[in-house]
């Protein structure tokens, strides 16, 4: 079974490589070659893992497997594998053709609706996909929640209860704080980061900064640039992601390059036994994202990362940045601000942005919001949480690509990232007090190998809340994450 | 049918961009899962294409074929496919097995024997291999000559017998021409090319070239830079190709990048339809290497494109060619000199190395030789046909990666290739006989559309001497060339 699993992986692998040269050097006329050619890979390597064969070996297996214990690389892998298998095979074929022309329609639609700026132009896809997202949570089966079924393809073990009282302690904490930090805007300045900042220099930074953080350039890793900055792993020892630098804005290049090698850590740091096994991949969505906004924000936002890191940078941008000090930076960098656009929002609304979304999504689901009311429940959640009101769609329901993909589940991984973030490192923080010290000497390797021992050695083995047990006692809690943001930003703030 | 083959293609093309990558980007440690990766989807690939559906459908579709026109697209897909078919499947997979951990061994000790510069190192790997090539030849059939059979899987429908002709010809008229020129050897200097070339500048020079000529860089078409010079294309709309810059050797990237442009130009000019067909091919190594060396030697070299380019490339290089001629430049890339190394040969010895190559493979394959003799007479051969004996084996008989891979007819495209290249361009030449006067205008699309027309437009449906003769009234010919290599060299070294 290793070996056929093996093959899966391989293909899998192989179309991620056709993807990321997709997104970065493929030449513009090979699009259409290339979306046949990652339809094949992915079609075969669809064939291969749900084969009758890997069926009767997992039925085979199951007795031995119960001889093993739970966390052993056997029966992880032999669980692994037939929890995919069942997801895999409990989708009819039909549905899988029909879901995949939704995508193709859904995102024609989405183009053209942000063209003309129109929500109304995106519904029908929408609601078809809507409809698709039903028969699929149907199909793979839940016990309380339709979303469930959605939400364990991306976070598997992970409840819609679980999130919704995640969110609603987020809710709690976070409205009141984006408030009170209003009524105080304009004690951060971040002009000087708007300012014209070289190219080139800033894809150095870069990867000084990647660098440092322990994402490994030399050997086994690269960055380039693409639209959209991701990240992606053909085995732990070929780790690349992408940046893309905006030259009037530096945060732009240099937090996603944080984030990214955050992602880019987690695959390098997989145990080299797992490469061709379906264990060599991240734990779940919410727990990558989770290594990403370590990175970028726990670490790469922090006063002690400036300490070392600024006046290297200073340095590069003389002209930018010489005359603006370490702390009127670092309180720059954590500017808060009620915006519209999720991918631009701060940490602190930043969670808010997914509340909206994974609120929409379950009301829709629950039938209490009707597709051609989006919009305006959109705003109304926006006025409510962020008191502001998105101008149009394209502002609004209409800016992110996800729901051209499925419907249910999609955005909670990121939420789940920034508070796992904080528990894992307050968990680290605890058996290594001296970590910021560490930062402010440019020194990473205790944070990083901690990571690497508690979260990246598992691999695929366990789901989010399984493996947040194991490591910091507790599922996935908000009160470390709420307590860092009040922490953090009541000192910006003065609050 | 069209759909399993589409299949297959989009697996293999998927393959070429891992392979490209390989070459190009990947970061060093990423080699190990990459090697992975390619055996999976050749595996599948071969899997796939060997699948007994195909048989019967090849069968089945027999009767249909036969009711039309031999050169209609479905009669050719389903020519080709048989053809390849049955390949594939004469080939025990106990075979393939030993003939893929064959070559690994064989590159590992041709490695080895490099270090060491001694082909003893290599001997052993190199027995195992031909005695391979026989079962190979053997399981594959022939009529007349076991390399028939291996000759037949670069350039189908070519004999043994048709390549002993051409050399034949070939050594009548080449091996008096060197050694006249060898006499005159001090009439042509091309020290000039051997200075400090800067990087950059090649490589836009390479480029602007390549686009020239009318390789589409701009949408269809990429260059990078690779340690071996090579093309690969993924579909006609996505075709890239590398170069490798000397810097202290115009050469070397100058007529790399014209010879892959022609390459290039080949896999551009494939027609749309056949884009995931198994048509979607060049007719054979050899027609592919008439046409990078159509770009490189016969426009490349001539007078009337430097007529066009050279004042061009003196203002990118003012200190090194500022003061030499235009005509001082064209003799001195026509410079002959009988060489130990086949990828520096110049036009008019480099066939000269093929033969003795394909030469001694025969003589092995017939028993005449045993493979202890083969440096021997490897050297005996190098004096009588250039007049020089290879100091040792680096620059003698393990100098070409092509034996790792395989024994017989592997060369035998290289000398097809420039042997077709003047029996086309003649009959190009016939219908455009204004043809250099446009080069010498930089203007290259009637030579280049009048290729797309005759040579590209037919993709895979031709073997090499059936699309010869459909062309030009007449197989493979090397009377066309011999006159070529004459006129030229007579008149460059005052003959």
């Amino acid at each position: 079974m290793v070996e056929l699993l093996a093959e899966v992986t391989a293909l899998r692998q192989s179309g991620g490589l056709l993807f990321w040269d997709q997104q970065t050097y493929m030449p513009k006329a090979g699009a259409r070659a290339r979306g046949n050619h990652l339809a094949v890979l992915s079609k075969v390597a669809h064939e291969k893992f749900t084969a009758p064969e890997i069926g009767r070996l997992l039925e085979r297996l199951r007795d031995w497997e119960e001889t093993l214990p739970y966390d052993s690389d056997e029966a992880s892998t032999v669980r692994v594998a037939r929890r995919e298998y069942e997801k895999a095979t409990r989708l009819p074929p039909d549905l899988v053709v029909r879901h995949s022309r939704a995508r193709t329609r859904a995102h024609e639609a989405w183009i053209e609706a942000r063209q003309k700026n129109d929500y109304k132009v995106f519904r029908p896809a929408l609601g078809e996909m809507v409809d698709i997202m039903r028969e699929v949570a149907d199909a793979l089966g839940y016990e309380d929640h339709p979303l469930d079924a959605l939400l364990d393809q991306q976070e598997p073990g992970m409840k819609t209860a679980d999130m919704e009282g995640l969110f609603g302690e987020l809710r709690q904490g976070l409205v009141p704080l984006v408030k009170a930090i209003a009524e105080k805007a304009d004690a951060v300045d971040d002009s000087f980061l708007h300012q014209p900042f070289d190219r080139e220099t800033q894809m150095e930074v870069c990867r000084e900064a990647a660098a440092a953080v322990g994402f490994d350039l030399e050997t086994r890793g690269r960055i380039d640039l693409s639209v959209h900055p991701f990240t992606i792993g053909f085995s732990r020892n070929d780790v690349r992601f992408t940046v893309r630098i905006d030259e009037g804005f530096f945060n732009a290049g240099f937090f996603a390059s944080l984030h990214e090698a955050g992602h880019g850590t987690y695959m390098q740091g997989l145990p080299e036994r797992f490469e061709q096994s379906i264990l060599h991949e991240g734990a779940s969505s919410g727990l990558h994202e989770s290594q990403s906004r370590l990175w970028e924000n726990i670490v790469g936002r922090s006063r002690a990362f400036w300490q070392f890191y600024y006046p290297r940078l200073q340095k590069r941008f003389p002209e930018q940045l010489g005359k603006v000090s370490r702390e009127d930076f670092y309180r720059a960098v954590n500017k808060v601000e009620p915006s519209f656009i999720r991918v631009e929002a701060d940490e602190v609304t930043y969670n808010l942005h997914i509340m909206v979304r994974f609120e929409l999504e379950k009301a829709v689901f629950d039938r209490e919001l009707g597709l051609d009311d989006l919009p305006g429940a959109w705003n109304e959640k926006f006025r409510n949480y962020l008191g502001i009101t998105p101008p149009d769609d394209l502002r609004g329901c209409i800016q992110d690509i996800h729901w051209t993909f499925g419907f249910g589940g999609g955005f909670a991984g990121y939420t789940i990232g920034n508070v796992a973030s904080v528990q894992l490192y307050e968990k680290a923080l605890e058996e290594h007090p001296g970590l910021e010290e560490e930062f402010a000497q440019g020194e990473f390797s205790n944070l990083l190998r901690w990571m690497n021992e508690n979260v990246h050695a598992h691999g695929a083995k366990f789901g989010p809340q399984e493996l947040l047990e194991r490591v910091t006692g507790r599922p996935l809690d908000a009160g470390p994450y709420l307590a860092y943001i009040k922490r953090k930003f009541s000192d910006i703030y003065g609050l």
